[in-house]
């Protein structure tokens, strides 16, 4: 009787632990106006009913491996450990370039084509493991004469079975060096004789706002208070775009409409806005890995 | 062995019970082309990996409080009691709006920063209480630094703790009096001396139609039958913009394709479309709280 | 006491059961920016909170029936078995066209006006049955009213009953003859004297590039090697557009940055782009029903 009821009881666990579940989060430069990322969801859906699947965006502009790698950098961080992530962003689909799985030191994962894709992510969370995948065993059934789709056959099949524990991390394919592609980029934010620089890495779109890659720590030791006006210069590929006076503020209702403002943005980098304005159109301020800013602190007027 | 079989028959009770689950719904003015949904998602799904996660829309445009009142009361109404809504349209992120939870008499949830967004869903389904959130308790871990993401650190925590049963309403925060910020609108459609009046709050903006805020019942007074022309003009701010004879009718089908047509639309309220075309487009027609049309019915031709 | 326990097993199995899940899949023409899409959403989980809800694609051109069926044929068949579809590209709402269940030999659900839309999956996928929407019984409660909202009222409401398991097939309502509207478009593409003549259906339209209906089999019986040139000319409604020389290729890595290609897509069509740029923009060619390709093998020099 003990050993009936602990089998109910074991079963019961089991059901339970079915519920702790990883999810499939998608990236690509598909857009979504036709059918490729329904196809991705749908052969993902086919392994395991259960997988929760979600995208991250598929707006990426096409080719763009340096934004694929900036999105991924800007939100991996946010879901668990175990979360993974399938990026398809592959202007040299059938050439060279390996597909990975990359496990990071925190416990997440990333199907890609190793094209630069990993850079950020790389760096930020640290490498545990690469394996390349094993086209052999990880292709969707059925697939072998697709030539271009390997998002689709290849990705999403071994994200989804990944996610699902269908195969553990072991079974991608043979372990590769613990290193990526990466894609040269302005390097950190410094602090020099009294101007800090940096780069623009990426705009916020939607709004127009300029994100720059100088973080809260770096921007500490210039000793700015809120209400100080920022000199800040933008260049582009070494050449004058803009010079500008901003008040540096912590919160965007501290200015009026319509006007400029420095501030701290939700990665915790010095960013530049104009409150319910386009930064980026007013003063074609774009973003890349060639566009620089330099910033000092002004005086105040005494 | 009654009480191990209890036991047994309680587990399976309880992994039932976990399946009537409430979603969790997200709108915000973000778009879909950078990774904060996603983070938002992220943080929900880290929360409870059972959550049903879903969208109303990210399409708002910027900072319109107004279009996004609306389309909360638009389709709010279609998801289960229990579903928890989080809004993000912020244009005073940062300034003294309360972040705040709104729960209707209908038992629907809205998490959201109290600027305008619950003007119409506290109108339509009654405001059983409001909340203000307790940031000390109700905030991700680790998020203590971040100036401007409400969205994700507060609404979307929140949101997923309360969808996912981690917290009670009465958890939230501190009971506020039970009101919300209103932004003033164009009032009721009425009726007087034969001219029916009313508002234009939006565009059914796929397809260009025109949708009032004269509802059925109130349009029924003016007596019309399908097949009846009506004799409207539409004013803005109260200037004259356009005045046109449209025939009444129950489907798009009743009219040539290219030509106008007034229906009811899907919230039961009065509109005007080209069949295949954009009404909008071809009269200038736009929507907002200062846009009022007025209807009369023609005499039909003897 | 067997007893009891085979209840608890009874249960257990009943709970897997459960897991057993059919998705219901979205597509559209109603664009993400309003709520239509959440509203049918809403209404579906309202009927089972355990029901997976995907999209297929809510950016179909409004009114365009042809590509709302090419999108189902393209994605379909990457789903599994038992999947329902909910199709809502309706122009003729209102009208006398039939609201139908497709359930196709490959055991796949179409729910969608019968307006052609069911033209190519009931072509390559098999008409098992076709059944009429009984709305005496298959439309949500309190619905009776409303002239126009069939894709929430009617088609999310019967489809996510039926991937839910709420009704089975035959409760959808009457069964029809087994049969679909269909639109008519270039027949198959078909090899004579030497030339390759076929249809462009559609665009790849994130790239811009050109994808025929000429399958990978008749591709073959032009006896082309990767490298090879082919001679191809475009023509619109007999009229012609442009003649070009492009290579035969297997990758597009196997071209430089900015050359045409000719290669097999995801689908095995034979289809032509330039690498990292628009085939469709630089040429003018687009797609639909009276869009013409006829392609020779240029002779290798020698």
């Amino acid at each position: 009787m003990r050993t009936a009821l602990f089998i109910c009881f074991s079963l019961f666990l089991f059901s339970c632990k079915q519920s702790a579940r990883h999810a499939l989060v998608f990236q690509t430069d598909f857009g979504q106006k036709d059918g490729a990322v329904s196809a991705m969801k749908g052969v993902a859906f086919g392994i395991s009913a259960d997988l929760p699947i979600y995208d991250l965006t598929h707006e990426i502009p096409p080719f763009n491996i340096w934004e694929a790698a900036y999105r991924l950098e800007q939100t991996s961080r946010y879901w668990p450990e175990g979360t993974v992530f399938v990026s398809v962003v592959d202007p040299g689909v059938g050439s060279e370039r390996k597909s990975v799985v990359l496990k990071t030191n925190t416990g997440h994962y990333f199907v890609t084509p190793d094209n630069g894709t990993l850079t950020l992510v790389a760096a930020s969370m640290g490498i545990a493991e690469v394996r390349e995948i094993d086209e052999a065993v990880n292709r969707r059934r059925g697939s072998g004469q697709s030539y271009t789709f390997h998002g689709r056959d290849v990705y999403a099949y071994t994200g989804a079975r990944l996610a699902a524990g269908v195969i553990k991390f072991e079974e991608v394919g043979p372990k590769l060096p613990a290193d990526v592609v990466r894609i040269a980029f302005a390097g950190a934010a410094r602090l020099a004789d009294g101007t800090l620089t940096g780069g623009i890495p990426v705009l916020d779109i939607q709004y127009g706002n300029v994100w720059t890659n100088i973080g809260d720590s770096t921007f500490k030791q210039l000793q700015v208070k809120a209400g100080d006006l920022l000199d800040v210069t933008f260049e582009k590929a070494g050449s004058f775009i803009c010079r500008d006076t901003i008040p540096f503020v912590t919160t965007f209702a501290a200015v009026p409409e319509g006007a400029e403002l420095a501030y701290l943005n939700s990665l915790m980098n010095l960013s530049f806005a104009i409150n319910q304005g386009s930064f980026s159109d007013a003063h074609q301020v774009l973003s890349g890995p060639d566009w620089n800013v330099a910033i000092k602190k002004l005086n105040p007027v005494k």
